[in-house]
This record gives structure tokens, sequence and C-alpha cells, in this order.
């Protein structure tokens, strides 16, 4: 591919080019090199660099900027170029990409490798004086993510290239394009919790000392909390008791340990800090730990401008009025809220993470469509976020 | 060994003969032969018989019986030759009896071929004007005891040699030979409960249904119960919550199963049968199931007469006013309790089950005393529990 192919390449090409690249999470080499041939002709600047190290990296990364004049509004897309496996059961091949029919068949033409493509389709008619764009691309979104987009936002920051707004490409479309868009997520705590007792012969109880007990007492009060009642953006939060473990095959034995795991999806009126010390109160209390391990804070951008040029460009294209949501789980726009007001909208996700991951051709134009409208709209200035 | 030399043999040397045959549990064989031939010359009538087919037998089983005048009373020793296994660490070759000191050690010592021996003892003291004696004997007491002393009891009842009162020979005695006997012991029942839910994604609880939070309420529930305030005679009845598997290695996933297992000990208020009853309706309740598995019924032997001839025999003996005591594991003396007043009384049983089981050989002469009074005021008619 020549470096002046894809300015006349159609979105289902470009996205093409990126599935043919395989890119199992964490994603490295191949699939950047062919991103970066989209955006170099189109005057962006691309710095690549690898963070971290075993366990979780290295992973590759790239931030492309094409500045606009002096002052101008700086609009950020994010997003992610690995893929999850893509397992067994395909009828194509995962990885050479194939359109049959209406569709794009390959892993990552919804998540997110078409949404990319979108967007580059998308800044390529849009005058480089419009305003400063970048793209905030990882090679590790569907894995440990510790070594990607954080590392993307140390990038941005040592550089002063602070964007005003950020889009995350993820497939957040249910039904049809355009019908939902993300304005937050839940975060999301895992606890760890164990009580030590003493073990005993159940003969002879009052020379043991039963974690059981203790377990389910903790566990039964846990469960009766009540986090909050919801806020108008938000569903209630949410605890589950996904585990219980205390492998005792002796009938007549007290054990001598007892361990169970919750997972906490919580709003905005929380932190993952703050539910760890509730629940490591309530563990203490009934003799037991809790060790809290944090997967990352909710985050709300509240409806406002941001909000209503998405959903107007998404209305002009469309003709679907979209629901802002919060619900599902985390993306890395957990992140990038520390930087600038983030909104996720991209593609149907009916076969995200599936096998046969397929696009509608005519949603890749009509998105890279809705993300010209929204970008331009955001550099116009009306998309300060008050 | 000839057919008369156990008359002139002391307490330790028939102990020591019996402690030689190994037989670990289920016991066949040679042991029985050992005790056939000390209990011949006594002018004991010996049937022994092999009952049930694998996975809880065969098992031997002897049934010796003396007969006295007629319409004599009849008393029973009840007891077993097998032993758990040895285990590693001995001093001692645990089947080559050897005296240390005051000590014969060997496995069995004090559980319970020593008191096997000791009423051996006791007998060629007795003239058989006295009355009608019996040996209950089973090769599988530490083991399933499916074919044992019930296989016993069967026979006892098809031949109407039923016993007006029956001793069972556990050791019984903590720190000091006579200071504990047991006039009841508490039932015994495990209860598996599951619950099975709908699998799902933690952040989507609406589509799945927790098991876990189910489980946790209905343990809460049953920990909560109050069985009972303990009578006279026994402590109070008590759950303990021994095993929780879920096995979710998942954090994010809401799991379709959730179990556990709880041990009841109950006293005479109570059957296993109606506890069974009482944990399902409550398992019910919280959406589960519960299986009950009832290994022993309570029983109580009341304080009467048949402790107080065991009491005052112990005291002449050893000087030790022995504690009433039902506290403990389950024993072959849940069966014989259907036969008729049974009380368990023997040896120290500081080692019984451990490596270097011994006892002192003092302890062995003195538990042939008591044991030949106890057995003579139940002739007599003094025993009658009344
Ligand atoms: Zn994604
Ligand atoms: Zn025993």
């Amino acid at each position: 591919m020549s470096q002046t192919a894809p300015v006349a390449a159609s979105v289902t090409d470009l996205a093409e080019a990126l599935i043919a690249c395989p890119s199992v999470t964490p994603a490295m080499g191949m699939v950047f090199d062919c991103l970066e041939k989209q955006l170099t002709p189109l005057g962006f600047e691309v710095t690549r660099f690898v963070a971290g190290e075993a366990p979780d990296g290295p992973v590759e990364n790239l931030f492309a900027v094409r500045r606009g004049p002096d002052g101008s509004r700086h609009f950020a897309f994010a997003g992610h170029l690995d893929v999850v496996p893509p397992g067994d059961g395909w009828t194509t091949a995962p990885f050479l990409p194939e359109r049959r029919g209406d569709l794009l068949h390959g892993r990552g033409a919804v998540d997110m490798k078409g949404s990319i493509a979108a967007m580059v389709a998308a800044v390529r008619e849009i005058p480089s004086e419009a305003g400063t764009i970048s793209f905030v691309i990882t090679g590790d979104e569907e894995g440990p993510a510790r070594y990607g987009t954080l590392a993307l936002m140390d990038l941005m920051r040592e550089r002063g290239e602070i964007p005003d707004l950020c889009l995350v490409g993820e497939p957040t479309s249910v039904n049809r394009l355009g019908d939902t868009m993300k304005i937050g997520r839940r975060g999301s705590v895992n606890i760890f919790l164990d009580v030590e007792g003493v073990q005993g012969h159940v003969a002879y109880p009052h020379l043991a000392d039963n974690p059981v007990t203790k377990l389910v007492g903790m566990l039964a009060e846990l469960d009766a909390q009540v986090l909050d009642e919801g806020t108008d953006w938000f569903q209630a939060s949410n605890l589950e008791i996904t585990d219980l473990t205390v492998g005792n095959p002796a009938h007549n034995v007290i054990p001598a340990k007892a361990s169970a795991r919750i997972s906490i999806r919580f709003n905005d009126l929380h932190t993952g800090a703050e539910l760890g010390a509730r629940v490591t109160a309530i563990a203490e209390k009934h003799g037991g730990t809790a060790r809290p391990l944090i997967s990352g804070e909710a985050f709300l951008t509240e409806p406002g401008t941001f909000s209503a040029i998405l959903a107007e460009a998404i209305r002009a294209e469309t003709g679907v009025d979209p629901e802002l949501s919060t619900s599902g789980g985390t993306s890395d726009a957990r992140f990038l809220k520390d930087l600038c007001p983030v909104i996720e909208f991209g593609l149907c996700n009916a076969t995200m993470h599936k096998r046969d991951e397929a696009v509608a051709m005519a949603d890749l134009d009509a998105l890279a469509r809705i993300y010209r409208r929204v970008t331009e709209a955001a550099l116009s200035g009306s998309g300060a976020n008050s």
C-alpha cells in the first residue's frame, strides 16, 4: 500500500487493512505500521513507543497529532488496535477480512478497528485549520491495560497535548448504529475476604473456632448493604458474592480457614478506596480481613454540550435519538476522564468478542460521517462541556 | 498357647496375645481365633460369623455366651477387635506388644483389646451360677460399622439372647482410670446444602441469579438456630458449617451453583430425621436443597442403678468418683441402646488412635476388678435400671 492510497480508500478498505494485521492482545508491530501509513499522509505527526515489562508489558502505543492553528481546540479520538483471541468456530478466517453481502467479517470489525478506520476517514475530510486532532491508540486495552492508555496519557501530559474533549470509539451501539452512547461507566472493585479460625473436631466446638460461621455473618451483613439508590444517570451500585472457598473434605472437622470473593460495581457516589475501607471494617468486625483490588473508578461526563453535539451528529446521520447510558463493564475511558470530558460512541456491539465478528459496511460509512460532524462541532467550540 | 493357658495368664498376658494379632479395621481371622481360645476354656459357647459385602463388608463378628441357671439375668460386654491403622512414628512395632516400665505398648492397648482382656480376666473369677454373661465383639467398629454390631444384634434377637444390661468397653477414662463413664452420646447428622442459580456477568446481575446470595442467607438463618439449651445430662445441640464450595475463578462472573455442608451434633431432644426436615425447610425457603446423612441418633441411659453400681465398683477399686458424661463422638453404643440400657466405661483414652498407644498395666488389673464387681452386681439384680 503506497503512502497516499488511504486517502482514496473507502472506510471498509481502511478497516480491512487493519483487520488483516493479526493483533491479539497485546498488539505490536504490523497493525501499528498499517495505521501509521493511514495517518501520515493526512498530516499527522506519529509517535510510537513500547512501554512496560512482563508480566503486564511490553505494550506498543501510538499517539498521532495534527495541530491546528495556535490556540485552536484539541479533539482526541481514543481506541485500541488489540483484539481478543478469535476462538474457534468461525465461518471465515478471523484475520482475513471478508465482505459477505452487506457485512465485513473479521476479528476487530466492531471492536474496534472499524471505528478507527471511520475516524481516519472522517479526519481526511476535515481541513487542518479546523483545529488540533489526535489519535490516542493503544495495543493493550483487552489485556491488563497497565502500560497502554495510561502510558499514552503520561506522554500527552509531558508534551502538554491535553485535549479539550475525548471520544472513545468503543462499540456502544446495541440494536442499531446510534442508539446508545456511554457518558460514564461504573467502577469495579473485587475484594478478597479471609477468615482464619482454629481447626478442631465438630464434637468439641469449644476447642475450635469456626471461621465459616464468621464468614457467613460477614457475607450476610455485606449482602444486606444498600450502597445507594442509583442516581439520575447511574443504576444503583451492586455487590455480588462471586466465590466461596473452604475445601474441607472431613465431615467431622471444623476447618481452619474460610474465604470469599465479592465484586462491587459502583456508581460515581463511591470510590473504590471508600468501598474497600467499608468492606474492610465489616470484615474486621467479623474477625476477618479484606483485600480490595480496584479495577477502575466510576466516572460520569455530565450530560451537556459534548453529549448534545454527539447526539445531534448521530440524529443528523441516522435519524436515531441516542440513549445516554452508563451501563456495562469498564473501558479505557476510566483513565481518560482524568484528562478531559470523555464520551464513548461506536459501532453495534452484538458480535464483539464473539466468533464471526462482523460490521455492516453501511454503518462504517455512517460512523465516519458522524465522527466528522462531532469532530468539527467540537473543534468549532460548541463542544465545551458546560 | 494351650487351651488352658489363659486361665493362668495375667490381664497383661491376655492383652498382649490380642495385640500381637494385627487387626486393622476390618479385623478378621487370627485375632478372633485368639479371643475364642481365651473364652472357650471359661465355658463360653462361641459363635463367629462373617456378614456383609463390599464396600462396607465383609465383617467378622463374635458372639460368646455362658448361660447361667434358668431365669438368671444376662449381662453383656460389647467391644471391637479392630483397630485404627497405626500410622508412622512409633517407637515400638505397633503389633509387637512391648512392656516398658509400667506400660504395655501396642496398637489397641486402650482401644480396646486391653479392656476385652480385662473382661476375660474378670469373667474367670465369676462362677457360672452367677448368671448369663455374653461378649458382643465386632471386627468393624472403627470402619463403616454397617455389618458389625448391628449384625450381632440381629443374631441376639433371633436367638432371644437379649441382655438386661450392656457395658461397652470403650476407653472413656480421661486423666485417670475411673474418672469418666459415658451414659449417652450425642447424635450426628451431616447435611449437604446446594443452591442452583443462573450464571451471568457481574455487570448485568438482573440477567443472572446469584446462588451464593441465597446460600449465605440460608446459612445465616441456620447458624442463628438455637436448637435447645441443653438438658440435665447433655450439652446444647450444636450446628457447625464445615464446608463451602463455589469454585469460581472468574472475578466478573456470577456463578451457577453454590454448596455447603453442615454438621449437627444433637442431644436426645432431637432425632436426625427431625433435624433433617427442619434444615430442609430452611434450605427450600432460600431456594436451595438439603440432603441429610444421619450418622447416629442420640441416646441416654438415664442415671439409675446401672450407673450407680458401676460408680460403686469404680470407687471401690480406684477411690475415684466417676463423672457421668455424654460428650464426645459416636460409638457402637448408639446401636446397642436399642437392646437394653447401655453404659460405656474403659481405659484412659489419651493415646487412643495415636502413635505409641499404651496402657498402664496396673490399670488393666484394676479394670478387670472393676468389671468383675459391676458384672456380679448386675447379675445379682442390683443393676435393674430404675
Ligand atoms: Zn474494545
Ligand atoms: Zn474403640
